[in-house]
């Protein structure tokens, strides 16, 4: 298998990014194509041995700077841009980038394409759970969506979950403001009918609405909302946890006594930070685009990049693509066929 | 000034509920009215001194069983309903209230009606900061929100802001899935536009987008958006908050060093969490009713339910309806005039 790297994306790039891919080729066993300047790529691996590593050269970086619907586009020379063409033309199985988040979205739409009969590609991150974390598709890609785009982030999200968290029939639910059937607007409304029908044809394990309160106590594996209230609750909870991680630090910094507490608590403590941390899992799927793209975390050290590449090559293995094209023609309304 | 208790909502009704009255009626000087019904009032009194306090019978109570669309209508002799009538009729300043949320909010709107001219009311909770906390406003009255909804919510929160916050010129943000100001769906497009423009105005200061993930941190005082996504936010923030507490209890317990370690810190940790019970403000204002109606916690307790009268004290005296009333010609588009 090869995994074709963007090694110019991301906080830590280049260096973390080619630390995290030696180490996967090393640990994985996985052919890597790292795309990038090849004087920086060069100077990071240094007397590596290159067996199973091929560098791209690609002049341009996309940066944050630029606007993510027109980055890949303008900057064809990107490290971004001709990874994707590359995993397009077949030249790899996997694309892995850690850089803007947009970018690689449109990109992927634009260049790669969606899964033909897949409405919209979908962010699912993995968030942790008292049970096993769930995944939470949408969370960003797509601000304004119909139910449609939601029946099929559950059919994708349920493939997914399959693949990454060992699920024979995850429990899919409907992120919403109440349990009750009747809660929400007209998207969780339209939602919720065509999920139950779905459920009634033994397609989906639908177990109905999920309130933000709840999902982290468990109950559903798959919780299906809009990018916008996807993107909000999962903000919400690195802010949230975040925060609380900063208020307990200053407690523990706070007296002498306390200091002496958090010696001996703080790497119990510190575990369940780990559980709300962005790096743990290392990447997030672009569900629906019709090749293997994995998104790493912005924020990526050589560890979170490693991760990244082992989910990608999981989805691969896994064939969640093949899933999603097998099921297609139940993943569509007929009033939009 | 008369505060007009529903002396039957809430999981501790009518135990707490009377208790925190009759602490509000000694501590803050205001009358109480208890409505609800005479003998379980009485029981709860017991040989308190009734000065000041008065017990106004109703038969039935409005539960979490009921449908809060048409609870208040149906249930004309509940504690909820009548408390409603009263302060319509002006025999009382405020209602105070732990019971359905949606029962109080639609009861509120059908029979105290909303301010001529607002559009509809919302619901604007406290959450805590590294600042001063902030406003999330709607938090789940309007599911489905208009941008001139928003900038109502804009105004009527700063109004608020400046009353329960102190704050000369609270800064209003717009909840975003990113802070650039052409992030988001059609709705914040929109809101954005004219929360600009009144800001153009000198009448809101506009802060721009606000992310999800630095609520916490501070920036802005009032924070706006659909009852949809702020229900999301506020929820998530809650669970995750209690799920993270229930990890670090649970660390805390695992051996007898950390309990140990547990027993030093306990009173800090425990003020941390503190701060982000929704117990601790009280109450939630129902923005946009023509009389001050307070929604305590449903689980409040009597301390809880006490703060939630303080609360409704602050907001009468304080006469946020009367500055609604005054710039509501400012809170329209002319487009919907």
């Amino acid at each position: 298998m090869k995994i074709i790297v963007d090694a110019m994306g991301g906080d830590n790039a280049p260096e973390a990014i080619v630390k995290g891919a030696v180490d996967a080729r090393d640990k994985l066993g996985v052919d890597i194509t790292l795309v990038g300047r090849k004087e920086d790529i060069e100077r990071c691996l240094g007397d590596t041995d290159r067996k199973g590593i091929e560098i791209v050269d690609a002049r341009e970086v996309v940066t944050m700077d630029d606007d993510p619907s027109t980055a890949t586009r303008r900057k064809k020379d990107s490290s971004m841009t001709v990874a994707l063409n590359m995993v397009k033309n077949g030249h790899g199985d996997a694309v892995v980038s850690a850089g803007s988040t947009g970018a690689l979205l449109t990109g992927a739409t634009l260049i790669v394409k969606r899964i033909r009969g897949v409405r919209r590609a979908a962010m699912a991150p993995l968030l942790p759970s008292s049970e096993n974390g769930f995944l939470l598709i949408d969370c960003g890609a797509n601000a304004e969506c119909t139910p449609e785009y939601l029946l099929q982030f559950a059919y994708m999200g349920g493939f997914y979950a399959k693949c990454i968290m060992g699920l024979d029939n995850p429990r899919v639910g409907l992120l919403n403001i109440g349990v009750e059937d009747s809660k929400g607007g007209e998207l969780q409304h339209g939602a919720f009918k065509l999920l139950s029908e779905a459920a009634a044809r033994g397609q989906i394990n639908f177990v109905g609405n999920v309130e933000a309160s709840s999902m982290l106590f468990g109950g559903a594996d798959v919780i299906v909302t809009d990018g916008f209230s996807g993107n909000i609750a999962l903000k919400t909870a690195e802010g949230v946890a975040k925060w609380l991680f900063t208020e307990i630090k200053t407690v523990f910094k706070s007296s002498a006594k306390n200091m002496l507490a958090a010696a001996m608590v703080k790497k119990d403590v510190k575990a369940i930070s780990y559980k709300m941390d962005p790096n743990r899992v290392g990447g997030t799927a672009l569900l629906g685009i019709s090749k293997p793209v994995i998104k790493a975390h912005g924020s990526s050290n050589d560890e979170a990049f490693f991760a990244a590449i082992a989910q990608a090559k999981a989805f691969v293995e896994a064939d969640i693509i093949g899933d999603i094209v097998k099921n297609i023609d139940n993943m569509k309304i007929s009033e939009e066929a």
